[in-house]
């Protein structure tokens, strides 16, 4: 250390020590007052949390209750019906209605669901804010003992530097002025010394002895403050190295403090909040991924439902519901007539080249019929599958709606405008209908075609059966003939 | 056909005949009127499905609103805070806060989903379902056009089959008719002969010519007879054949009509019917799907957040929020008193060996309070753990209670009972209370300890270091010493 141009007074270097002192105070205050503002901020937020997942709780338990009288309104009305009666009774529904009650029953799951979810809100989560935010006050009073120990520690180190401190300029204060009262001794040593040197032609003898008894008593006087100088000098070496132990020390609580102890206080105010905080939230979570699975399940199986909508089969359930209805009558059997035996077609002699020339006839007239038909019906199955391909179009597709920018706003815009525009529907459907006309009008020039097949086709089989049975036939007609005909 | 007992009257043929094409008349009304119902179900299905959907909008529409206003209320009592500005500004937010903010969006992310839902029922699934609504009645219309023709037609050949039945009968009598006036001739004939052979002992001559005469007659009439029943006798012939055909043609016809035309029929009403409402629910699940991606997209977000729920980082970044607070202060220095030059502790001879003597002692101190620290530390560092692990507990699943049996009645029970049951909250609590009391009171110790240890170190520390030195200390101070002893 250079010597400075001037020495610091012990009053500068005291309001220097003091004013370090102060800054210290005021900052253990502003930490306490940081940690508290802390948790009343935690607090804050907990309170927030509850109010939210109550005020959540009271929407989800209207969501559910809503739903739960959406599902029972419809339920009711289904229950009453005969259909519904008839429909339990075989636990066989027609595919779209089993999709119905599958979409009720789903809304009755969501209904439970959210239910629960406003319940494990309000008897769960809640409560694990509310015991978070007790904690958090707990631990904030715990770590303001603790702070208020450390702050008075640390004080105590801080007054125990001004101590010593004071205690070094004392002792150094002393060894100066012993120093400066020895020096003095010294000087008026060697000015005695100087004068007993001069020429003592006119000095008395009287005066020369007493001269030698000042020498003698400067040179006690200077012993006696070398002594004391000594003695002064050994303190204040034992004050400054105490002084620079204690300011080590000083430095030494100081930092660790700050660095360490500093943090261990906010530990404390911390212990279980985070944790506990996370607890809570994954309470959130879990009931909200479980709603979500939940739901999901229910979704598969209405989709399920709506993989098995199935025209087929609703067919087979729809006519057997109505025997009555869809039974094929008894055949029309041949009435003979006032005991006519015969009751097969004759093709005996007059009757059989005109049955034959039939025959022929109808089978050239089949042939033709069959080709055009088969072309009808060609067209028709085309004109179907066009209108099968119109009603399977996938356009069912809504994840456009749900995309989520960063910016919360830019979803609502677009959900009106991709799907099912107004123009391009009805123009689909203008031509759906458009292709359904012509379907209708093909498939009743089919089926009047294949009437008239069905008709001549009968009449051709049979006779080709009985033109054919030979001589059997011959024989049967031979045989009923000769037991009719009297010669 | 083995001889009836009995023959069967023509009225009596001719009424069961009418009686079974009565039933057949009846069972075609019966078919139209269980199609016409199917359609009127169809449409009422529709009709509940909209007004279900529509409802249900109603609903989701309220959900989101009160969702909307609850992000709403929070996010503004928020964005009023001067922490809130503080956080927005740094975009630093402390973990918990984050949280909460994440949350806040969730609800405004599903309230906006809820919107979306809604729209989506309104303007697509609900116009799909009228769409369907009035394809289905459509389509009954164009079944019951090709009904109608079918029915016609059928009933043309029913009636064809009463015509030729009726010629039958006409001609077969005619025939038999023709037969027994044949017989009857023949027995005249016979007749005649028989008397001619009599022994003609008193025959006149005129008698016997006349005889002769009456013989011709018989066999003229007889002969015209035999032609007439032999026309007859073909004409009954072919009647029945035609009777015959057509009947075949006729069964041919109803089994057509019954087991295919009834199906064409059905199939025309079921027309694009499953395929339409397979795509309407299908637009509802694709809506349902995508709000559920959405929300758990959002809800992943937050279980981020949650997994990012970090003390450390938050101490951090407070401490940082308040440098003026946390910011250690300088070190006290050294203030060497009125031109003290020396700023180290001394070790010359005076003072070496009490220095010498108390540093040994320090060095033995620090040993004991080391070991003593140590392990009031290693207790503290358990208990700690000890807490840790209490507040770590993974209690938050919540997925029994969203567990649905076949019979939903069966759900809500559990909720309540399973998770946070009051008495094992409470002794949890009270355990974990009292752990906490014990770690306060061993973490004071603790600090207390290590306190006095810090100090005692740092003046240890400074002894060895001064002690150490050797003779560049002892150098150091005897030059200091030097220079301000006087001699």
């Amino acid at each position: 250390m250079s010597t400075p141009s001037r020495f610091k007074k012990d009053k500068e270097i005291i309001a220097e020590y003091e004013s370090q002192v102060k800054e210290i105070r005021a900052q253990l205050v502003e930490q306490q007052k940081c940690l508290e503002q802390q948790t009343e901020m935690r607090v804050q937020l907990l309170q927030d949390l509850q109010d939210f997942f109550r005020k959540k709780a009271e929407i989800e338990t209207e969501y559910s209750r809503n739903l739960e009288k959406l599902a029972e309104r419809f339920m009711a009305k289904t229950r009453s019906t005969k259909d519904h009666q008839q429909y339990k009774k075989d636990q066989n529904l027609l595919s779209p209605v089993n999709c119905w009650y599958l979409l009720l029953n789903q809304v009755r799951r969501e209904s439970k669901d959210h239910a629960t979810l406003s319940d494990i809100y309000l008897n769960n989560v809640i409560m694990r804010f509310m015991q978070i935010s007790e904690d958090s006050t707990r631990m904030f009073k715990k770590s303001k003992e603790i702070a208020f120990q450390l702050h008075e520690d640390l004080m105590k180190v801080l007054n125990e530097l001004y101590t010593v401190m004071k205690t070094y300029h004392m002792y150094h204060a002393e060894s100066i002025s012993a120093e400066s009262k020895l020096k003095e001794a010294e000087k008026q040593e060697e000015k005695q010394i100087g004068r007993s040197g001069d020429p003592v032609f006119h000095i008395r003898l009287e005066e020369r002895h007493q001269r030698r008894s000042s020498v003698k008593k400067i040179e006690k006087m200077k012993e006696k403050r070398q002594a004391k100088y000594s003695e002064n000098k050994l303190k204040s070496i034992k004050a400054r190295n105490e002084y620079l132990l204690t300011l080590e020390a000083t430095n030494a609580s100081v930092f660790k403090y700050y660095i360490h102890d500093l943090s261990d206080l906010i530990d404390c105010c911390d212990l279980g909040y985070h944790a506990s905080l996370n607890r809570a939230l994954r309470t959130y979570l879990s009931a909200e991924y479980n709603l979500e699975t939940s739901r999901h399940e229910g979704l598969d199986i209405i989709e399920n439902a709506v993989d098995n909508l199935e025209p087929r089969s609703d067919k087979q359930r729809f006519m057997e519901m109505y025997p009555a209805a869809f039974c094929p009558p008894m055949k029309f059997e041949f009435q003979s007539h006032m005991g006519d035996e015969v009751c097969q077609v004759s093709a005996q002699q007059p009757v059989q080249a005109e049955l034959m020339l039939r025959y022929q006839q109808l089978q050239s007239r089949l042939a033709t019929l069959k080709i055009e038909n088969e072309e009808v019906k060609k067209t028709t199955e085309a004109t179907l599958q066009t209108i099968q391909d119109m009603v399977t179009i996938e356009d069912y597709d809504v994840s456009e709606c749900f995309q989520h920018s960063r910016s919360t706003e830019s979803v609502k815009s677009t959900v009106s405008e991709t799907y099912l525009s107004k123009p391009s529907i009805a123009k689909r459907r203008a031509n759906q209908q458009e292709t359904e006309q012509f379907y209708f009008m093909k498939l009743r020039e089919y089926l009047e075609g294949s009437n008239l097949i069905t008709k001549l086709q009968a009449k051709h089989d049979l006779l080709q059966r009985t033109l054919g049975e030979g001589h059997k036939a011959e024989y049967m007609t031979t045989r009923t003939r000769d037991r009719l005909s009297p010669s």
